[in-house]
């Protein structure tokens, strides 16, 4: 394994670190328990929001920590849920006196921790909401999840949740259009290699030299199937067609796409993705508002790319637009 | 090779197709020569900036094309420069009166095909002013180039002399500009492995399990030594320290520092590297102004980082911190 580290023990610690250092002007970065926050705070009276995770999906979700986007992220352990404890101080750190949304990736981990943190939240009068998000349509009950995992779709929750924060919305309203995004929006990933994750120290699966996985999570869980590798027009018209069918979209409908690269895919190969996803979705009469194409929710180095499609109205897509300044919105 | 392309031939025309997709409401992509230009153009009366050069480095140089940045970008075959033609239309849709500045990063191709774009477009009385980039403090005289390569710190020059041609600088003044992010800048890089060009079908060189290159080429081109795999803070040392040194960077002065991705390393591990480089800058008693950490001039999929300094003076920084609004700059 060749990786730029120095201690297997001490990545995210030190990724923290070098966070903080190139970042000051956006964030604080707090250690034992492990947060980052907003800098400057949000506005008194306004809604704060929470998400977090295992890391190794960087930039998510402290690369997503500023104005207009989250006010506190919350680092696990590299593909491991953090504890209650960071989240409750994130928590109250985000707290301007409205309330939390806690935003939640669906693995049983994320979702126990970040209840019990609530409960903690709430005995000390912070009212908490919660909203988990579980985009991925490739299956159903996967590795450490019940029902389906959060992928990529949880950035577009955090943009539009986080804009309507931003405008005022007060803690339900803020909840409940966090719930409309994430019912709005699916994912599919594919992988051509695994990642290692470091204090494993060896790949996390194994794929024959023709071999790609469909399917895959965003912690190198199994897809639904592994196939040959075929071409880029082809892989995604099949993610494509399972998001699209999940989501029930039809003619005349407007999305938001994400063609999100998981960290060893070269951005050309991204705009090859992006190209074939808008010819499917214009002969699906189709409308793409908005169109994001990078790595925003990765898996280390992992070589592989995830389609996501958001529905919007005009709603969705003028908070899609409010501005954000953190780290890595662009 | 897996890779998520349709026809290795025809990878650069499918990228150009889907950032035109993905990028409509920024950059207006040309093709047949195939170019890509700012949307809407800059105002009359202003320097326009072009630069270019092979694919496979992106974000850079389509990504940088937009508001306070690049005017016009040329993008080659994938390593390759691209022929004077396209170089030319370019130049002519980038004029807006006040003449053109080509940035070109010091490999003989790409320094010929731009000289004799030049000469034709002064043919057409557009005047021409051209800086060649040679940040690259690793190798005199390497395969490609003579002289130093241009690699990451391209990305400096083109904000920064985009910013003075903002600002109504005429195209003395902007060439002057550039010149001097050019003197004042200085970069390294290692890999921990190669990548593989799509209509090459294989690796661009070979490493030992537990062998890295330093002093790396943004094409796979050897650098001055091949070693062992070692800690991040004692690679990032090596390259600082070489950077540092060429640049003659003292005590008291001011730097604004890039930790590049080269297409295939983690977030988290650019955050570590950053972090050993901010603690070797304090010790040296210098000031980093700006930090950026990220993928901005990559090598395909290949692993591995590179580090820039830039000396920066109040007039710099302040151009730095104009504001740019490109698919790729954040």
């Amino acid at each position: 394994m060749k990786k730029l580290v120095n201690d297997v023990h001490s990545v995210v610690r030190e990724t923290l670190e070098g966070f903080a250092l190139a970042h000051a002007d956006l964030v604080d970065v707090h250690l034992d328990p492990d947060y980052v926050t907003r800098r400057p705070p949000k506005d008194e009276g306004k809604v704060g929001l929470v998400s977090g995770g295992g890391s190794g999906h960087e930039p998510l979700h402290a690369g997503f920590v500023g104005l207009g986007m989250l006010d506190a992220a919350v680092p696990g352990a590299v593909f491991t849920s953090p504890t209650p404890d960071p989240i409750v101080e994130a928590t109250k750190a985000a707290d301007r006196g409205a309330g939390v949304l806690h935003i939640v990736k669906n693995y049983t981990g994320d979702v126990l921790n970040f209840e019990t943190a609530a409960e903690m939240a709430d005995m000390e009068d912070i009212r908490v909401a919660t909203v988990v998000v579980n985009d991925d349509v490739a299956v159903e009950d996967s590795l450490y999840t019940a029902g389906r995992r959060g992928v990529a779709g949880t950035v577009l929750v955090e943009k539009i949740a986080g804009a309507s924060a931003e405008r005022g919305d007060d803690l339900d309203g803020v909840a409940a259009i966090a719930a409309r995004v994430n019912e709005q929006t699916r994912s599919m990933g594919l992988a051509l290699g695994p990642c290692t994750v470091p204090h494993a120290g060896k790949p996390s699966f194994e794929l024959g030299e023709d071999e790609i996985e469909l399917g895959i999570g965003i912690h190198g869980e199994p897809g639904y199937r592994r196939g040959r590798m075929e071409s880029a027009d082809a892989l995604v018209e099949e993610l494509y067609r399972r998001v699209r069918d999940d989501l029930g979209l039809r003619s005349g409908e407007r999305v938001i796409t994400l063609v999100n690269g998981m960290g060893g895919t070269p951005g050309s190969e991204l705009y090859i993705c992006h190209r074939r996803l808008a010819q499917l979705l214009e002969a699906d009469g189709v409308v793409i508002e908005r169109a994001l194409v990078g790595d925003y929710v990765t898996s280390l180095e992992m070589p592989g790319v995830s389609v996501t499609l958001t529905r919007v109205d005009d709603e969705l897509l003028g908070l899609f637009d409010a501005p954000a300044r953190t780290p890595a919105w662009k």
